[in-house]
């Protein structure tokens, strides 16, 4: 594995692929972490297994484990998934497995951004954060890619979108928060996008989910689902202070248009109703740091766009909520190629994040194309 | 990676290629523990590197390392190598990697033979081993192989050598010691070679390198170097105690027929002059369990015998003996088309073994050939 350190990915024809994109693989990390997974994480990892496994049905799947967790993973996993010893803070594949860019030719090769935990000692979620912050240089190095340095600039893969055609899309909360880049101008962070991912325009959206304690990643609240197309997190719920957020990202997204100059369709994905901790939930979480990570009635940043992009499916949240239903047949409709799997994710949520937020995609290398 | 349990190799038509064969590549992993590597690993973890870049120029090199030596591999080696995390207790990739076979499609499989620190509670040398007893599944799991489980069978890739051919070379020493596998007899054990290595021969040496704290790996005394030839480790010292060991060795060899039934032509390799700790390198190990690992004075197993096959390179000890120049020539003349390389190895020889106990090739798959 060569970093490099001298050049950037859009100098060298490189660019980020859309998640719809064909991939190679998926990479994903055992949850295991206490203080994030309640009860030990024996639930959530049983819905991790769920995920791995539907991705797995149309795509190679590499599990990251501890050295802990390895014997378990491997014996909770099909044979067709990789397992491979790694160590981590927790297991947001998205936010801190490199992003990957790939050529003309299609040689791929990794982004190392830097990874804070969310805003680093201003409002990051735990502390240290190290281990997370090498898996992008040790992914690579295990898939044999060359990979970019760019950890002096703060950035997780589950604040970006791209369309493949030259848009990326992103949330004013999370991408000017006072924890990532204090020292950089909104132009500056904008540069960085388009030399790294080879894109052209950046689609600035305000906000994303009530509560979505990553600063409100865009990926909770807004993806795209084609070039040209997004779906948004919707409420009609006017006294959901959702609703105020949902409507000003849809008014931002009518008033830009993307990189090849298109207005964008904008399809509602309906939110479930509100999804609140409980008593029994915190009570099997340990302290982090002399507080708790979760309390009684908090609400969780729920939302059916956390959806991950499979070569053949869709795998996406659902909640018991009679919205899931609902959510899976709009998701069906934008992409009738794709076979919609829908996976109870109440303990993946639990953790902060959803299934988008757990898998990062690989693009395919010309080899297998 | 499918863990087979009800099925052996030979019966599936997977046989253990020789060294000597071609190699997708090379396990190495990075050596840390301070009871085994003097002065904290500083000049092993440099001699390693060497070995390293030596084996890297013909042919593909993973290096496994600790979460906490991770850094400081990538850091030290070449990009060309491969550098992924894992756990072990140890740097022994010969005895704890995976006994890799094939099939005549080119199919490759890894072996998980039980691993006890060369004697478990009997007569091993650290406690836990734990973690390296788990490598092989690890690694074939790291490169998508198949592995059988023979964990119920101890037994190190040190202690084993083939021709390819049908033979398989071992010691009395420590195939039949008693921390290994007691409760089986000598034709239990050759049962199980024969199966797993697909083999129909076993040549049984008595002994060793004196001193050798393996129970006298095969690998320190004898190995093949072309289907019916081996080098044999050899002093003219009557006074050594070694003479006597590599006298029946020779003797032994020269009794006994290959599975073609050919008779061995045996080339002698002279050794070097004893090697022996010295005070300086004993102050700078660890103590392990409340005893030093070694004394002043303590002869090493020191053997030009430890050489690795590469694919165009036969990488050797050295020892700064005036035997270093004629062990090279020897060996340059029976791989007249490999290059050889000498390195100097007194820091891997400190740790107890050399240059081939710390490489473990893997055979090329059909792809590649």
């Amino acid at each position: 594995m060569r970093i490099i350190r001298n050049s950037v990915p859009a100098a060298e024809g490189f660019r980020m692929p859309a998640e719809f994109e064909p991939h190679q693989g998926c990479i994903m990390i055992f949850p295991e972490r206490s203080d994030s997974w309640q009860y030990g994480g024996y639930a959530a990892r049983k819905a991790f297994v769920q995920v791995a496994e539907a991705i797995a049905r149309s795509e190679k799947v590499t599990v990251c484990a501890s050295e802990a967790q390895y014997d378990n993973a491997r014996a909770m996993l099909p044979p067709e998934i990789r397992v491979v010893e790694m160590s981590s803070n927790d297991s947001w594949a998205r936010d801190y497995a490199p992003t990957f860019v790939k050529n003309d030719v299609g040689e791929v090769r990794g982004i190392d951004w830097g990874f804070n935990a969310w805003g680093g000692l201003e409002d990051g979620l735990y502390f240290p954060w190290d281990k997370d912050n090498r898996m992008a240089r040790k992914l690579c190095d295990l898939l044999d890619m060359d990979v970019y340095d760019k950890r002096d600039f703060i950035l997780e893969g589950g604040s970006i979108h791209v369309d493949g055609e030259g848009t990326c899309m992103v949330t004013e909360s999370c991408l000017l928060s006072k924890g990532r880049n204090p020292g950089l101008s909104r132009e500056e962070i904008e540069d960085n996008l388009k030399k790294y991912l080879k894109v052209s325009t950046i689609l600035w959206l305000p906000c994303g989910i009530y509560n979505d304690e990553t600063n409100e990643h865009v990926d909770n609240i807004c993806a795209f689902t084609a070039p040209g197309e997004v779906v948004l997190a919707w409420t009609e719920d006017v006294n959901d202070p959702q609703y105020a957020m949902s409507k000003a990202c849809l008014d931002s997204l009518e008033s830009q248009t993307d990189a090849k100059g298109r207005k964008l369709k904008v399809h509602k994905l309906p939110l479930p109703a509100p999804v609140c901790m409980t008593e029994e939930e915190c009570s099997g979480l340990d302290i982090c740091w002399d507080e708790p990570t979760r309390t009684p009635g908090e609400r969780l940043a729920a939302s059916y766009v956390n959806f991950y992009i499979a070569n053949k499916s869709i795998v996406m949240p659902g909640f018991g909520d009679p919205m899931d239903e609902k959510a899976k047949e709009i998701l069906q409709g934008l992409f009738p190629e794709r076979q919609v799997v829908q996976i109870y994710a109440r303990d993946i949520l639990i953790g902060g994040g959803n299934i988008h937020c757990i898998t990062q995609q690989i693009p395919v290398r010309a080899l297998e194309e």
